[in-house]
């Protein structure tokens, strides 16, 4: 239906007749004559439509409209001097068409491509409009070749993709599963994946070695944030490995894929920093490090201070820190309100971050007063504290003061647009992750990465007596401008460990022989040591396409009641048809109840 | 943890120090000396434990069981003269171990790995050892490797790959979904995707052009035959392309797999034939051409024929036609009954096939008597009656034939081993399909491939008067020996002509709009011609494989119940778990009913 493509035609091909097929991108008229600027999917060209060349299509081009399907036959032409558009690749020719058929005449769209549109809800029902724009056909052919640069990778790394079960069973210890129930096996249900995790180790006990899957993942989960339920994750698994040949592999993978999506060239090996010290420097295990403003520990400085809140949280085996916002001082009261209720959400006891300001050479703050002159000058030697300098201080347990202070940096960079213009991709590696964390309310041990992480070798002794606080992982999360891309870790392939490791988080062995029976018996013949990490790949495709969502990087995302409101879904579903698969729905509908009750 | 992989090694690489790591695949005792093959991923290397090396090693190789995970060190040695293995890759040479690490013990097997295993429930339910066989190794393998070369010509051919959502909705007219409910939206559900059908139409809606995805899909059937709940589908479409530009991309397609799979040249373009040939030449619309046994019409023969049966099937409109079994007159009565059973499902109204044999220069028939010298020699020159032949008769409808001398043929060339050691690869397009069916109990009128199909442009009209058994599809079939590899078809781009195609189906216009409300508005907006295709990729994997079924090439089927006996899925679930997304279960368990209604 073409002989080339609207992105094609150049200067060398003026004399050439040749046939083009797209969309009318805008059409004007000039003193009687018709130009279009004729789209498809690789870009625009200029036709005219002369009626000295035929009077009968000229006619016609008269009722072309937006977005109107045409095919045109003509002759490439060179443009009128002074007519090129230099902006446009196809900006030095233009089509004297002489056929021109209507293919599919489009009524007037319920939006305008040309403008960005705030109403989400139009534009995903409307997605097909939606994906018409630029920026979106961008996003989703960008988001294929970054996938195919990932596989292409794997492949030529020895990897193969091997395709684990969608209908599949429920994720012990993970986010709520979306269920299925069968009809085959009745009072029975599948789940969907939150991830191919025991799949994936399984592969390795059979001695695929090495695994990758671009793995369609589940969560039923509340939709706040930026939350798709389901997502797509590069899930990687190999045998005979340790985490240095991960953290290289994917090293690799994702400089292939920055490579593909933006053309440029990742410098590898990332830095790498511990848990620890990506909490005490900067609040968070996913770090932005394009900016500074670090957490600064003033244990130091405050060591014989005798400030009543300082003295006591030192004393309790509390911390003292700060962060030091260069330049920040003149901070609006409307600001400073939102910092407090940061730190407030983020734990901070008090209502007010305490701050210490230098503004005109001189030194502001509530608690200046209680600083000896000695605590002064260390403080405005050991900040760095300038004129225009605002300093923000926490003072608590070495946890909750990390997480206020990191929230608070994180707040501050984004008020004081540190990264607006940033082309900086800052990739970090944060490695010795914990193995277990305590919930807070029930003061049980959950698995910081999941059930099957192993525990670093020189910890297992802390495994098995029970000092769970103190064991390290051998998990690691590779992190990119304050976003987790992903996260892996080397597994348990003994039974005997993954048992200990499961009685630490309160599994029983009956409980550990019904949920993960079939894991445990694999190690039993020869499980091979093995390790992994899954990425994200809407994640990685959204900051590559430097948009602020991943829905902008799905072609037909839910929105954040988790419906597509282009197809209807989800939808009701006729009471027969449920009963045929052991269900019938627990909803009343209220409206329906309301009437019914009326009615009584 | 290794320097080389166990297929590496060779004469060169001898006086050299290498680590080798995988499992025991065989362990020999010779005069006290212990010898392992050691098994990776890529092959077999031997390793010896000499005392005179290293008693100490050589003293723990003799605990060294099958499967056992174990890390070599050695020297690689030339073998004793005469105990070279030429079957063997790395034959030459062996591992003179100076180090050996247990890595993980293995306890003896369920099964044996180098048998085959006919029970299917204990290959299930240890999966990760069934896949540790050469062949179930091979298969997953030779799947990654022959959807990667899909991939790679997909994306060379301008295509892009789009994920499109597995939380779904029902397919109107399709066959049964499973089914999600929905928390966020109590009461609703989401359907899992029979095919991303809508998705990939709305794609060219949006402009995308060229669009494929290796997409999972799901079916709630009965699992009879060979099937799976879900199945992967190479899914395509592009837009501004007819018949021919689809049929070339799907052959250099397959030929790409085929190339990648197993080495060999498809030769293209591939044979063609029309629905009504298939149906009338081999009853089957995808016929295995490996053999002839082709259907004979034999209205000719038996223009005057005053035999009754024919002559009031002739005289009705239906058809008298046969197959030639060559060589098969020696059928035994346990294979004749078999045939007629086959003849009889597939819709004989009679009890017995008949037949005419020509054995020892004489014939055999119940029914030759009833013909004419002139039509017995017309019998024996149309259909080239040899010695040892023996004919099959069906007279019927047209279509009723077709499909019982179809199935008696296939049936035949199993009885005759015709391509048991065949290495053809026979592919054949199957085009004008028709584009409605009427249903036989209802009489409804159904669409053959789906309602989005194009009806051929000639039968236009057939389709606006109501002739819907004339109206023909473009619509296209690709098969392999007898296999449907798969479909597709160019597709309506028109509203007002997919409203006419509903109507066909009985669908008003409320209905419409409901069920496919979102589709007719995209057609409204500008709607590019398209068309495409979906390839079973299970069953292309299978018949590259050269098994049976598609279990063979998939990591984790479900049984023909629909379960996975290794991870127990299906499984119950929680009645808590299932009111949080408003559902009960309806299946009272007989077992449990019939204890409670004791305790009653």
């Amino acid at each position: 239906m073409r002989t080339h493509h609207c992105n094609e035609l150049r200067d060398s091909d003026i004399g050439q007749t040749v046939t083009l097929i797209g969309w009318v991108n805008s059409a004007r008229d000039h003193g009687g004559v018709i130009f279009i600027d004729l789209r498809d999917r690789e870009g625009l060209t200029q036709c005219v439509f002369r009626p000295e060349e035929s009077p009968t299509i000229a006619q016609l081009s008269h009722t072309l409209r937006e977005e109107d399907v045409v095919q045109v036959v003509g002759l490439v032409s060179k443009r009128l001097a002074g007519s090129e558009n230099p902006k446009m690749a196809t900006g030095a020719i233009e089509i004297v068409a002489k056929e021109l058929k209507i293919v599919n005449k489009a009524e007037v769209l319920p939006f305008q491509l040309d403008k960005e549109l705030s109403n989400e809800d139009l534009r995903m029902k409307y997605r097909y409009l939606d994906l018409r724009r630029a920026r979106m056909s961008k996003n989703i052919r960008q988001r294929a070749i970054i996938t195919s640069a990932a596989r292409r990778y794997l492949d030529e790394s020895g990897f193969f993709e091997v395709e684990t079960p969608i209908l599949s069973n429920p994720t012990p210890e993970g986010a709520r599963d979306f269920l299925v129930p069968s009809r085959l096996n009745p009072g029975r249900f599948y789940a969907l994946p939150q991830a191919p995790q025991q799949y994936k180790q399984l592969m390795m006990v059979a001695g695929l070695e090495k695994y990758y899957q671009i793995a369609r993942c589940f969560r039923d989960e509340d939709l706040r944030a930026d939350r798709q339920p389901e997502f797509t994750q590069i899930d990687i698994e190999a045998s005979f490995v340790g985490q240095e040949d991960i953290i290289k592999l994917v090293e690799g993978l994702l400089a292939s894929m920055f490579k593909a999506g933006l053309g440029i060239d990742v410098p590898t090996p990332f830095p790498r920093m511990t848990y620890r010290e990506a909490e005490d420097i900067y609040g968070s295990d996913k770090p932005d490090t394009r900016y500074d403003m670090k957490i600064t520990d003033l244990a130091e400085v405050f060591s014989s201070t005798e400030f009543k809140i300082f003295r006591s949280t030192l004393d309790n085996g509390g911390v003292v820190r700060a962060i030091n916002a260069k330049g920040y001082a003149g901070v609006t009261t409307g600001q400073m309100n939102r910092l407090n209720e940061i730190a407030i959400q983020a734990g901070l006891p008090v209502k007010t971050l305490a701050f210490v300001k230098y503004e005109n050479g001189e030194f502001k703050s509530p608690l200046w007063k209680f600083f000896t002159d000695a605590e002064k000058d260390a403080l405005v030697s050991t900040l760095t504290i300038e004129e225009g300098d605002i300093v923000f201080f926490v003072a608590g347990k070495r946890e909750s003061v990390s997480t206020i202070l990191g929230r608070v940096r994180v707040e501050i960079a984004e008020m004081m647009d540190l990264v607006k213009d940033s082309t900086a991709y800052n990739f970090l590696w944060v490695v010795d992750f914990p193995l277990l964390a305590q919930d807070e309310e029930t003061g049980d041990w959950v698995a910081v990465h999941h059930p099957f992480t192993r525990p670093n070798p020189d910890d297992l002794e802390k495994l098995k007596s029970g000092d769970y606080a103190n064991v390290r992982a051998v998990a690691y999360d590779v992190v990119l401008n304050g976003y987790e891309l992903g996260g892996g870790s080397i597994r348990i392939h003994e039974k005997d460990l993954q048992s200990t490791m499961f009685s630490a988080l309160g599994i029983d062995a009956e409980e550990q022989q019904i949920k993960f029976g079939h894991l445990l018996d694999a190690f039993r013949f020869g499980a091979p040591p093995h390790g992994g990490l899954a990425l994200g790949l809407d994640r990685i495709a959204m900051l590559i396409a430097g948009e602020d969502s991943i829905r902008e990087v799905i072609a037909f995302p839910k929105n954040n009641k988790g419906a597509d409101l282009m197809a209807q879904s989800p939808c009701q579903i006729d009471f027969k048809l449920l009963r045929e698969v052991y269900v019938q729905s627990t909803w009343k509908d209220p409206k329906l109840a309301a009437e019914k009750s009326t009615q009584a």
